[in-house]
């Protein structure tokens, strides 16, 4: 019989945000697959490390973090392939993702792959956008109000569009693209209700209002922007 | 010394999807607080249920689930009163929230009420989104798509335009409001790519394509709808 391929949130970035479930899945593995950026430790397997049991073996995927299709993906044909032969052979896999498997993750592309083949189960995780909410004493949407999440690399005018049209923002992989996103909220005259935060729930969070946000983003970093258009609050 | 409010996301359902931070704080408080509809046990509590410690006092608000603002509010102003009255005396509260604090929860309400008086912790949980798209096998963003929340009791014209501006759309408290939403998903050619979850991660959970969706839904169902834009997946 097959091993089944488990897609596991480990949360933010402080381990104590793995959910008890990622922790007993992750405890108990004989297999763990994770990515890492080409020459960086692996951020997921670092939230994950002291529930790694001793003698667990470790798929790596070396990804690089490029806007081009390739080497991504053959780095995903690689790991795929490699956590095929441990399912054929009978051994679950467990794969680490950042925060949620299905929310920006790299998990979906092994997801793509493999779930024709095996049986997959996937435990959802805390994402970055309601740690940062929370670690910016910021209530991201309530009652009928709309919520819109975007990535910061989209065009100024889609940002702006989008912007426009809901009542709070998670604008995501701030990076490099942080003067074009302070700009168009700038534009809009929203600065003032926009927060700042990098590495939420890690050790050297930084949460500013955005009007105080460095020059220089790391890609871990997000916009929180809401217009409290619920009169209840 | 006053004590310190305590917001605590005890996720989606499944009591094994808290954090163990959730776990670690709900386990060692003395005061919890909690929201339960009028005349029904509270789910929040229901899930946190095992690791509530005997004798732990508990501050229930009874809240009346109508979109009007009354008489709602006045159990939060009664609840926040109880609260304070803890929070004064030197003890910590540990508010208990289905999914997370800052999105569509109630801890808002309380939040608005005490934060300026208090000392105020925000743990994060997983949400209803994320599990019920790991339930339903359905990656819910990559790359650079967009995703947009939508709460289910807002006008049809809204939600059609709002679905037709993301590539993957959360349809919330969806509730009384369903044949309006398979409508607008059915006019824009999109029921084929949607999802239907109910009481995601609970042992009565429905997980269903749209298209076989019961007519009527429980408050907490939701509906997943992603185009599949990403050319990569």
């Amino acid at each position: 019989m097959s091993g089944k391929l488990i897609g596991v949130g480990v949360g933010p970035g402080d381990p104590e945000l793995m959910t008890l479930k990622a922790h007993r899945l992750i405890a108990a593995a004989k297999v763990v697959a994770y990515p890492a950026l080409a020459g960086t430790e692996s951020f997921a397997r670092a939230i994950a490390a002291d529930a790694i049991a001793p003698g667990c073996h470790e798929i790596v995927m070396n990804v690089p973090m490029t806007p081009a299709r390739e080497p991504a993906q053959s780095a995903y044909d690689d790991g795929a392939a490699k956590i095929a032969t441990e399912l054929d052979a009978g051994r679950d896999v467990v794969c680490l993702c950042e925060g949620d498997p299905f929310f920006y993750g790299s998990f979906m592309y092994l997801y793509a792959r493999l779930k024709g083949r095996f049986e997959v189960e996937v435990v959802p995780g805390v994402t970055s956008i309601t740690t940062c909410a929370a670690r910016a004493g910021m209530p991201l949407a309530a009652r009928n109000e709309r919520l819109t999440v975007l990535p910061g690399p989209l065009p100024e005018d889609e940002l702006r569009a989008r912007i426009e049209g809901a009542e709070s923002v998670a604008i995501m992989k701030v990076g490099r693209h942080l003067s074009k996103i302070r700009a168009v909220i700038d534009a809009l005259g929203l600065t003032a209700q926009a927060m700042y935060i990098e590495r939420a729930s890690l050790a050297d969070e930084v949460v500013l209002p955005l009007s105080d946000a460095p020059e220089k983003a790391p890609y871990f970093s997000m916009i929180l922007l809401t217009k409290g258009a619920d009169p209840w609050l």
